[in-house]
This record gives C-alpha cells, sequence and structure tokens, in this order.
C-alpha cells in the first residue's frame, strides 16, 4: 500500500487561479484617501480630481527685463520718427517675473531702448500685452491638474504647489501583514541550531510590498500549531488589507495552514498547476483575502508576484506597469513536464547582435538562481520543452542596460572570477561580470557558438602538456580569439580539516571506507583527476564517490567540509577559504578566452585595464592562496590582428 | 546707446559644460558605507562586496517527503527483490526541509515505499545523497551575494539574509541642499500677495533628489541679499555634497546668485547654450559644487537632471538607467534658433502602429507644458528646426504603456472634457485622456493625418444650419468615422463680474473703450464670433483686441476676468467657473469624431461606456452649467459598418 502524507487539494491551471482570484480581488473597495502635505506625496496615487484653486500666475507680469508701457502711447513710433517716453511716469523698469505695474499693458525688451536723460526711446509701436505673461498662462483656475488614480511625480509635486494647493488627497497604503510559520523558522541573527531556518522569506516579500507602493507589517514567528496560528491570522486580519502566512518549510505532517484558514474561512484555491509554486493557497477570511505562501523562496516569489501585486495595485486604483520583455534564443535545450506551467530562471547575455539566454538552476530552494537570473521565461503547460535556438520572450528582472553592459563569462571555475567581478563593478561601476560554471570545455564550447563573451579554461593537453592552446588550435580554428592568462593556480585533494582518513596521495582514493567527490564531465579539474588515475592505472570504479559530481571548487570543498565525502579535487584557494587541509597534485595555468570581436568594446576594455594594471586585484588574488599572478593579463595567443591596448 | 543690465558669462555649449561639469565630479570620493539593517536596504546601494558568512542550507535535508536511509543498506533492491528497512532505525521518517539525521545519508520519496508492519519495502536501490539538500546547495560560505556598488533588490535581501547576514553597508545618502532664494518667494500656503512666487522648484527638484536616491533638504527662502545668500550657501556647504541655489525668478538686477558664489569660490560655467535652462551656473566653492539653477520650472528641472543627476549618481557609485526613448514622428514642422540646443516637449500618442509627437508649449515657465508631456526631443545646436514628418527621437517621461493606453483628443476645447479624463481613470485605472486644444477644424485636421483617436467639434454649417456633420463630408469623405454627441452647451460674450463697461450685445464691442479677447483661427468659437459679425455687418478691424487669441475657454474667460479684456466668447460654464458674467448667444452642439479604426479598443470603448451610462458623469456635466446632456453618447454620423455595442 502506497502511502501519502501531503495532498493538495487541487492542481487548478494558473490561469483558473487568477480568474478565481479576480473574482475576490475586483470588488474590494479601493482604499481611501488620506490627506498629506504636497512634498511628500511622490510615488503616492491620487485618490480625487486634482484642481488648481489659483491661477498661475497669479498676477500679469513682465516676461522680459525691460519697461512697462501703456501700448496705446507707443502708437506711431517708427525708426525714422521714433517716439520718447518720460521714464518712471511711462515707461517703468521692470524685469522679468515682476508684476506689471497697474495699469500698464505691454513690455518694451531692454534691448529695443535707447535711454535719453530721464526718457526711453523707441522705434516701434508695441501690441497691447506683448511681452506680458498673463494671469493663468500656466495653469487656470478649475484646471485639472490630475485625475484620480494617478501616481504623482515630481514635476507633479511642482504642478500641485503652483496650483495653489499644500496638501493633496492620496489613496492609503493598502496594509499587507506577513506571518511567517513554522517551529524551525528563525529570526534573521539568531543564533543557528541544525535544522533552524532563517525567515527571509517575510523581508523579501515585505520589500516587495513596499516597491509596489504598500505598506508590509510583519507579525513575529508562529509555531506550527493550528490554533495559534488561526488566531494570529484573525488577529491580522482587523488592520490588514491582505494577510500572507508564509509556511515555514513545505513539510507535509506540518503544514497547517490550509486546515486553519478552511476553518476560519473559505479556501478558493490550493495547489496550482506551476512550478515552482504549486503549494500556494489563495483564500477569504472574514471577507478579506488571505495568501498562504510556499516556503521555498522561489516559489514564494513568484508566487507572491502572480497574486499579491495585482491585488495591492487594484486598492491603489493603478495597473502594475508591463514589465520589459525581451526576445531571446535559448542556449540550450530544456525539458519541461507536460501539463504544468513552468517559470524558468534563465541568465541572459548580449553577445552580437542576439540576447542568449541560458537556463540556470530550476529547485524552488534556490534562491540565488533568481537572485543571479536576469529574466523568467514561462514555458506552457502543454508544451514537453523547449529546442535548443528556439525563440523564447524573457520577462526581464533586470533593466536591459544592466545586460547589455554584463560580461557574459562561461567557462571553468575559479575563485578569483568573484573577486574580478567584484572589482569591475567597483572601479567601473556600469558593468557587470556574470560566471557560469560548466567547465573549462564547456566554455569553449559557449565561446564558439556565440553564447559567451569570455571563458575561463584550464585544458591540459596530456600529449604536448601544453595548456588551452592545442584544445583552442582544434575546437575554435575559424573564430577569432584573443587568450590571456589569468592566474596560475595550485591543484591537489581537498581532505577535510585534520585528515581523519589519513590521505596523503591519489592511491589513497580507493582505499575502503574514502568517498571521493568529483567536478562534472568537460571540466578541466575532471580531466585531471582522470589523468591522475590513468597515470597510476586506477580505473575510475574502484573510486567510491566517482561518480557524484559537484560543478565548483567550492562545492567540492564544502562537500568534504560537511562529511558528504572525505575527499575531492579542486584549487587550494577552495580549501583555504572553508578551512580544509590540501594535498597538491599539479600547478597549472587558468587563462580566460576573449572572443575577438568583443575585445574593443569599452566592457572587455575595462576588464582587461584590470587584468594588467590593477595592483589591488594581484594583491587580493595572492591572498587567497595558491595563486601566481606573474603573468596575469599577458597574452598567451591570439588570431586576431594587433593586440589590444 | 543701447543698454543691458543682465549677461551671462558665457554661451557654452552643452556637451563642453557637461564635461566641464565631469572635471570636477568624477575626482569626488564615493560616500562612505553606512551599516543598516538588511530588510531595510531595499533601493540602496552596496558600499563593499557581500559574501556569505554562512551556507545554505548550513545542514543536510531532505528534498522530498520520505524515509532517511543508510544508502549502503539499499544496495540489491530490485522489483522482484524487494528488501526491508526497520522503521525508526534503518530508515527515519523525514519532512521536506528537515535536517538529515545522523549518519544518514540519502532519502527514499515516500512514493517510493510501502509500509509492512514496522519496516518500509523498497524496491530500488539508492545513491548517495539522494534527494538531500547538501550543506551549499544554494550558496557556499564565502560566496560573493552582491559586488559592490550595487543596488539593493528585494530578492537580494532575501540573498543576503540567507547568507547569514543582518546588517548591510549601504553608500550614505548624498546630501542636497537648495536654497530657494528671492524676496518675492513664498513658501505653498503663504496668503499670496502681487508679485509673490510660490516655491514649487525647491520641492519639485527635492522630490527628483529623493528619487535620485539622494536626501534632500531645504534651506529657507533667502531674500535678495548678496551677503546672506552667500551665508546660506557657506553653512550649507557644510554638510552637504551639493548645494543648489534657486533663483526666484530670473530677474536680472536681483540676481546675486553669480556674484555670491563668484566672491566665495569659482564659477565653472554660467550660461548655457540650451533652450530652456540658459541660465544655470555651476561652481565650486570650498571643493564642493554649487549649482545655480534657474527660476523658471521647465529650465530648473531640465538643468537639474543634466548636472545634479549625474553628479547624485556618482558619489552613490551607480551609473543612471538610460531612459527610455522612442521614435516617433513629428505632427508639425518646428522651428529652431540656430546655435542653441532646443529641448523640445512634445505630447505623444500611437495611432495606428505609429508614434505621432506632437511639440506643446515651449515657455520655459510653462510648468504644466512639462507635466503634461509624454517626452523631451533634443533639436541640435545646429539645426534650424525639424520639418513635419521627421523621425525624431522621444526620450520618454512617461512609460510606454502609460503612452499607448491614452486616448489622444485633438480639437475644440471644453471644460467636460477634464471631467471625462478624472472619470475615464477612475473607472478604468490604466486609461488616460489627454487633450491639446487646437480648435474643431484642426480636431478634424488630426483625424484625418491619424494624429489623433478622437476629436471634439462644434463647426455650424452656415448654409444647412447644421453642425459639424457637412465638415466631415466634406474634410473626412473617404476616412471611417463614428460621430458621437457630447452636449449641447451655451456660447456667448463672456463680461467681467458685475459688467461694468455695460456690455450686453455683440454690437457693443465696437465701442470705444471696449476691448475683446478673441480665439484662434480654426476654432469653432472664432467661427461662431465671425458669423455674428458678419450677420451684424461689423467689419472685425473695428474690433480692439480682435487680433489677441487665447486657445482655451478658460483662458478667455480668465483674460476677462483679470482685465486683459472686457469680452470674449466662450460657453456658460467658463464663464461660470471663475465667476465672471454672460450674454447669451448660441446653443451649439459638441460632438465627438471617433477615427473608425479605434472603435473597438478597449480605451475608446471605456470611453464610449462613460458617455452612455455613466449618470454620474452626465449629473457631473450638468452641474458645470450651461450643458444639455439629453443626447450623449448618440450616434450623430457613422461611415463605419455596424454601430458599436
Amino acid at each position: 500500500m502506497k502511502q501519502s502524507r501531503r495532498i493538495y487539494q487541487d492542481n487548478t491551471p494558473l490561469q483558473d487561479a487568477i480568474e478565481k482570484w479576480l473574482v475576490i480581488v475586483k470588488p474590494l473597495p479601493l482604499k481611501e484617501g488620506e490627506f498629506i502635505p504636497v512634498h511628500q506625496s511622490a510615488g503616492r496615487i491620487t485618490a480625487g480630481a486634482v484642481q488648481a484653486v489659483i491661477s498661475s500666475p497669479f498676477f500679469h507680469s513682465s516676461a522680459m527685463d525691460g519697461y512697462a508701457v501703456h501700448f496705446h502711447e507707443t502708437f506711431g513710433a517708427t525708426e525714422t520718427h521714433p517716439l520718447r517716453l518720460k521714464l518712471n511716469e511711462q515707461a517703468i523698469p521692470v524685469n522679468t517675473g515682476e508684476p506689471m505695474p497697474h495699469g500698464f499693458n505691454a513690455v518694451i525688451m531692454v534691448e529695443d531702448v535707447s535711454i535719453e536723460g530721464s526718457s526711453i526711446e523707441i522705434t516701434e509701436s508695441v501690441t497691447p500685452y506683448q511681452h506680458v505673461r498673463t494671469v493663468g498662462e500656466d495653469i487656470v483656475r478649475t484646471e485639472l491638474i490630475l485625475p484620480e488614480n494617478q501616481k504623482i511625480r515630481p514635476v507633479d509635486i511642482g504642478a500641485i504647489l503652483a496650483g495653489g494647493h499644500t496638501g493633496v488627497s492620496v489613496r492609503k497604503k493598502p496594509i499587507i501583514t506577513l506571518i511567517p510559520t513554522g517551529n524551525e523558522v528563525v529570526e534573521p541573527g539568531t543564533p543557528l541550531r541544525r535544522g533552524n531556518i532563517i525567515d527571509f522569506n517575510s523581508y523579501m516579500t515585505g520589500a516587495l510590498i513596499n516597491q509596489w507602493g504598500g505598506e508590509s507589517r510583519r507579525e513575529g514567528v508562529v509555531s506550527d500549531d493550528k490554533e495559534l496560528l488561526k488566531e494570529s491570522i484573525l488577529k491580522s486580519l482587523k488592520d490588514s488589507d491582505l494577510v500572507v502566512v508564509i509556511a515555514g518549510s513545505s513539510a507535509g505532517t506540518k503544514d497547517f495552514t490550509p486546515n486553519a484558514i478552511g476553518e476560519i474561512g473559505r479556501i478558493i484555491v490550493h495547489g496550482i498547476n506551476i512550478k515552482p509554486g504549486k503549494p500556494v493557497l489563495l483564500g477569504m477570511v472574514e471577507d478579506k483575502p488571505v495568501i498562504g505562501l510556499p516556503g521555498y523562496p522561489v516559489s514564494a516569489y513568484i508566487t507572491f508576484e502572480l497574486f499579491a501585486k495585482p491585488l495591492i495595485y487594484h486598492l491603489l486604483g493603478i495597473v502594475p506597469e508591463m514589465p520589459e520583455i525581451l526576445k531571446a534564443r535559448l542556449s540550450r535545450p530544456v525539458a519541461s513536464s507536460l501539463g504544468q506551467e513552468e517559470f524558468l530562471r534563465v541568465k541572459v547575455g548580449k553577445v552580437g547582435d542576439k540576447y542568449i539566454a541560458t537556463p540556470s538552476g530550476r529547485g524552488a530552494g534556490a534562491l540565488m538562481t533568481l537572485q543571479r537570473a536576469d529574466g523568467i521565461v514561462r514555458i506552457p503547460a502543454m508544451s514537453e520543452g523547449l529546442a535548443q535556438k528556439s525563440e523564447v520572450e524573457v520577462t526581464l528582472l533586470k533593466t536591459r542596460d544592466e545586460i547589455e553592459n554584463t560580461i557574459v563569462c562561461i567557462g571553468s571555475h575559479d575563485n578569483t572570477l568573484d573577486i574580478l567581478a567584484n572589482l569591475l563593478k567597483r572601479r567601473f561601476h556600469s558593468y557587470s561580470l556574470s560566471s557560469a560554471h560548466v567547465g573549462s570545455m564547456g566554455g569553449i564550447m559557449a565561446i564558439k557558438k556565440m553564447e559567451a563573451h569570455i571563458a575561463g579554461t584550464h585544458l591540459l593537453d596530456e600529449s604536448t602538456g601544453e595548456y588551452n592552446v592545442p584544445f583552442i588550435k582544434r575546437l575554435l580554428s575559424d573564430i577569432p580569439i584573443l587568450l590571456v592568462n589569468l592566474v596560475y593556480r595550485q591543484q591537489g585533494l581537498i581532505v577535510r580539516e585534520g585528515n581523519p582518513k589519513g590521505i596523503r596521495e591519489i592511491e589513497d582514493l580507493t582505499r575502503e571506507g574514502v568517498v571521493f567527490i568529483n567536478r562534472q564531465r568537460g571540466s578541466g579539474t575532471r580531466l585531471l583527476t582522470d589523468k591522475c588515475l590513468k597515470d597510476r592505472g586506477i580505473p575510475p570504479q574502484k573510486i567510491e564517490g566517482y561518480d557524484r559530481e559537484e560543478y565548483t571548487h567550492m562545492g567540492v570543498a564544502s562537500a568534504v567540509a560537511t562529511g558528504v565525502a572525505d575527499a575531492g579535487m579542486g584549487i587550494l584557494s577552495a580549501a583555504l577559504a572553508l578551512g580544509q587541509e590540501f594535498i597538491p597534485v599539479a600547478r597549472e595555468r587558468y587563462d580566460l578566452i576573449i572572443r575577438g570581436e568583443y575585445i574593443e568594446t569599452p566592457k572587455i576594455q575595462s576588464l582587461l585595464h584590470i587584468l594588467t594594471s590593477d595592483s589591488e586585484f594581484r594583491d587580493l588574488v595572492t591572498t587567497l592562496g595558491g595563486y601566481d599572478v606573474s603573468d596575469m593579463g599577458k597574452i598567451i595567443y591570439t588570431t586576431v590582428g594587433p593586440p589590444p591596448n
């Protein structure tokens, strides 16, 4: 008998869930107005029409520096028969913006006048109200300055003040109360015990609420107790427009939220046919909307945007801005479950004149894959996946500028890339370095397919003993590239602090009870491991854990540090970063391949500037340990014309 | 001898001024960091790299609901030879997210297990760490979460908290102190006297500062006293990164700012070759930047964005986002001064699949033209202007969405259009009505040239006595249109409260001492005036003020109310709005022409919905006075197929 402890009440298609939700949201009354000082109203939404209560200007004023005159006293003046007007009697000096003297109805510019004793001489007659700003020229009293439901911009603040107001009625902010739940959930800063989960979801969603124009409030963490949860929901509802219960985890046996909401209100939808985000719950308690958010952060983020955002905007009387959509080509195929709509995180790079979208991690718990993503591609429920090179629509999480100013680095992982990314941003503000770690071979293929601007590589050609160049000659023969050195680095076996298994050399990996952690196929480090085994005649199947792969040096070091494995091949700096021990195996050259078309772009030039001339970068890299920076920035090989400056 | 009281020290080309400014700005050190709670850091800029101090997850946990097992105890299980594991000994129930029991190293999903008494039965062996989220799967300790100089988003708040931080170092906000100056300048809310200028500039620019990430401070208004101004600048500089002196006006004789700055510091640029914005001043006092802003609000806004924004962004270590640029065609030619770069305000409408840019008012003091503008077109200094239909690049002041959701109404002015605009936004949130008042004939031509979706018109055909339809048949014969009634309205002579000139009928306009204010050529009201004069055999030259034109009924009513004229032709509601008297002349039909292509669009359907079914709109219009709404929304004439729903 198969057993299932967690059952989602349904598996509602997203569109149906949205429609059911809108049936609840749409009839909710908009937030009432509150009267606030105009100068504090930027970004708020008008709760009623704003009409001018005074005209602007509210008095006739001179539009020029010159002399106020009576226009009928200027009749007959010509070049041949100039006319004189007595100063301070018939012609009063006025500056731009000054009120017109009473009864005067035109202005002659100072440039068109000569002073003759106590008179001015003019050579042209003037028309009524020439060079006079008349009352209401800008705003006429009663005129509409802003309609209801309009977001107030800085220029609107100027106009509202000019229209005679000091206060303005804006919609009160919708109040959204967040209730984090779960015995295991702790406040950030709490000393952590195994099993604890830091409550970052409520702060992340709180920041979203504020960004959308709402006011976020947060209750203390409610432990796994249905009655306490019901109490907290009911209490929060009193002064909230929406209550959001954030599951501490999606743990089945402890998932009290549906029952709690079901007992005090009505569940509208529980379980939506999307990935990630499936376990979301939508309900109504005491005629107010309640959302049960999944605990996995990516699920929480995506479903919160799908359901809370339209509600907040509705209450404010505005419509969300359309997100920026960008058309891109997928760099690799993506399989997706038929019948489930997927929100796929992607990295986007502009390489050449095309945008290339590369799928990143898909786990609902992998917050960093969302944090690093440039956008989201929605794969429809009726699709089994997307082919390589399909054109996809990417909903951007960053601006197009940011994407265009990003150097896409795909290839081997090295810890110095983080430092390089930080220094690039520190020195050049607008440029970013985005690294995806797919191994040296993957980097070369990314350069070939124009998916990357640069690639990190450390591939040893066994026959020549030479790094990288033989592979480039073979695989990138027809592609213009520049190869510059980043570092020489120390590779070796990372073993746990204190080396409890007594590992001394490669041969020890075959010992009973020694578990190895490998790197992925195509990585330079995997090739190094394989070469070491081959040199020693050790068949891979003799090594326990050979099939378990990590994608970065830090992943290997972390696996060793936490007991997943006893040893793994990696760089010294990774071992040092996590306080592990290290048995040197090889010194290798790690280079960057730069695709020729981009060498002269400002972003690549900025990067090269750091490699060739930034002593702080060299110092920081050296401090990591195991690096030799003596050839940093040196051109190793090139198939483009003159080297760059 | 010609005299000139105001001399700009120079007339620097914009690009030179920007370069001179950057020479000052670029070497300024970035703002130092301040340590703030992570959850308050949204929108702030990192002052240093943020690296994870803990891994996330920081313990091995189950990735599924199921049973934790030792993987080596599962070897040999198959469908035909199932294997039993003792519950709570060899197989420990775990929920998703829970820590792995010590020593256990794999999870079997609950779905893949049958319970048999106190054991579970499995039919497959498992691999090490199957369905286990290992330490650092999301973030490995030491990993870079955010580089320096990065704006923090809600998702970053999640990542920083997950990485073990409770605080984060962000750049302090640059402090910009605004000093409004001028004897005539008063605080908003002060009882106004003739000559006063409400200080809205400092609040408008203050809101811009806050929007850009700075902190605005505001000094009290400094009167026209050079010593006081110097004192205020020196005091403000102490804790400011930039001091901005806002001229109360650009009045020549009272323009103390250049002298004040010159005496305590250095003037870098005074006078820039742009329109509007020419009199801006850039300087340095005690090694800090100082800007003297022109007093006219449009000049102030444009120059503030040109010079203050890059400074604030520099101090924060970021680069301003590129504004959205839209390509549009100019609906009419624009002349521009050779040798001066102009920032032309334009309205933009999407009509068909083209964007049409229509220049709006160009006065530096016309704040509403900026507030209502959709974007800015820059006309280079070397251009004498732009031809009709030229393709121009519009730097948007609104989003593309807002522009696409705007109904462009070009034509005759009527006060009910303001009410309609407000109700449209109230009822439908996303739709706006933008009106440009160019007269009935201008509206018909705008429909013909596809520059407008709808046009207001009230043209009387003298030969038939019929409104609008004869003109449409003649001028829009080949264009699909729908003509619906908006209102019938009362036209007449607007005369000053109390009617001091004793005007009773059209003939009185010819009297000595009676000054008339006219409407522009092409407006229906101008035609009405001309018809009245012709019927009575009065030649226009017998009417003083016949040549002075206003563009709206409110402009006419305001001219009468403020003594610019004694009488003008206009609608009753305009006279009532400003408390003036009214002598009825004609009742006329005011219709809306809707271009056929747009009838079925949601925004036009929304508008029609209000016309046909909104009793509040009818009530509000009736309250204005002089309107008959009995045919509102009725189809008067159509050249398209079936009428809309």
